[in-house]
């Protein structure tokens, strides 16, 4: 998940400027593209490692597939690069009989299908309309002593983070504050996407019950991602958007930013912190 | 470019926990679709203002369009809402006589033109191949005391940070230090692309002898954007990525990262700056 590459350090002082040239370890970032039965879906750049979890967690994320169970079978076609060798950057699924894929929901038609002219009220019927779970239903009870430890939790279990600072995490998480998987990408909506595969091959979905973190800041895509995986709480370490906010209120899901112990701010869904 | 939202802060303290309901400013995310003659090119989920700048920025920097004078207009479809309200989420570019734009370039084409074959090499050369400028010829000369005050000049001038801490920013900057404009966005390709559509505008493509500035981390489509606008080095306040790193290599850019007063480290380009 990381290269090491030359890196020059320079740091100016009153004397002048100090240079030390020293290896330095970057967060990998590659593309991986998703086909389904050998059809393109889509190309996200990402960090690689957990590219099974990563596609059918965003094929699902996406609406493109429905339930874990859809998939038959996903393997890596080894597609050669110039010199020959495998790149793995490729992955395809292929499906249980009888399963027909949502391509038009696919990253590859954008958000032409999500935000379906172009509004943010329509995009949020659209999604709501769409998800195969209802998370407003979720009757969970949220403790905010329990949430405002989740962040420092994740952290400790990033491996990658540390040495790169380059790498977002997402991170699921029992309502007693028990961590379940964590994973890293230099896409926070790919962190996500590789929780929610692993909840799908886990036979976790939908995720009634748990709660998601997310490095960074919030967007209307992590709520949606969170939404479709039908967890009931996000939890971001930074700032949501408008959109994100408004999209949590009419999806039901219980939305928290600034999560940073002792403090948190609940923006949708404080019914379940019993506030 | 904010929006007032309800919100209930919390802060876990040894007597429980205190709560204060106080509305919260978020920065607003909205889609724009862009579309050329008519025909929809992109959805991004920006944060409104600067949109013709965004579409403009947009349509160069994934290579749908050559030059700011192949547009001959740019406008607002005043697409209505479910309320009969205009939403300003459109925007509809009018080409000159003449121009082919290379629509298969297009975001709504994922990276399956620029990252053919899908594997970090070729996606290199492709784009390298296919930037109308050589920022590898630029001979411009880089001050590293300059360039470490660059990300402290563009904080101080960005306008709706501090209020909700969710935007990106991109900066043009002059070698001297001399701030030409500053764009602000939850996306920050988003922003980078308001920064070279502007530019475009001013007839100042491509940017030969400039910095641009970003908050956060280098991406590969940052360096990709910062390439093909012409503009010699891309400085980071965070990490950038592997891929970034090595696009940056190939192309002749200056990629600086973690760009924190006194201190700065290069990852390529470093003759520029004497090094």
């Amino acid at each position: 998940m990381t290269r090491r590459t030359p890196a020059i350090r320079l740091e100016v002082t009153p004397d002048g400027v100090r240079s030390t040239a020293r290896p330095d370890t970057l967060a990998v970032e590659e593309p991986l593209e998703i086909r389904v039965g050998g059809t393109s879906v889509t190309v996200t750049m990402r960090t690689p490692g957990d590219d099974f979890d990563l596609a059918l967690g965003n094929l699902l994320t996406e609406g493109v597939l429905r339930r874990g169970d859809d998939v038959a079978q996903l393997m890596h076609c080894l597609d050669e690069d110039e010199s020959g060798s495998p790149t793995y950057n490729v992955v395809d699924v292929t499906l249980a009989p009888g399963v027909v894929p949502d391509l038009d929901r696919s990253a590859r038609s954008g958000y032409q299908s999500s935000a379906c002219g172009v509004c943010g009220k329509t995009s949020i019927d659209a999604i709501t309309a769409t998800s195969p779970y209802a998370v407003s239903d979720d009757p969970v009870a949220l403790s905010p002593v329990v949430l405002a430890g989740l962040p420092d939790a994740m952290r400790a279990s990033q491996k990658v983070f540390e040495k790169t600072g380059g790498l977002h995490a997402a991170a699921l998480f029992t309502t007693g504050g028990e961590l379940l998987v964590v994973r890293e990408d230099v896409g926070r909506h790919n962190a996500v996407d590789k929780v929610v595969g692993w909840a799908a091959r886990e036979g976790r979905l939908p995720l009634t019950g748990h709660v998601l973190v997310v490095s960074g800041r919030a967007s209307f895509e992590l709520v949606q991602k969170a939404v479709m995986a039908g967890v009931p709480a996000l939890v971001a370490v930074s700032a949501p958007s408008s959109l994100a906010a408004e999209l949590a209120e009419e999806s039901g899901l219980t939305l928290v930013g600034f999560a940073r112990s002792p403090r948190l701010t609940v923006y949708a869904g404080a019914h379940r912190l019993g506030l």
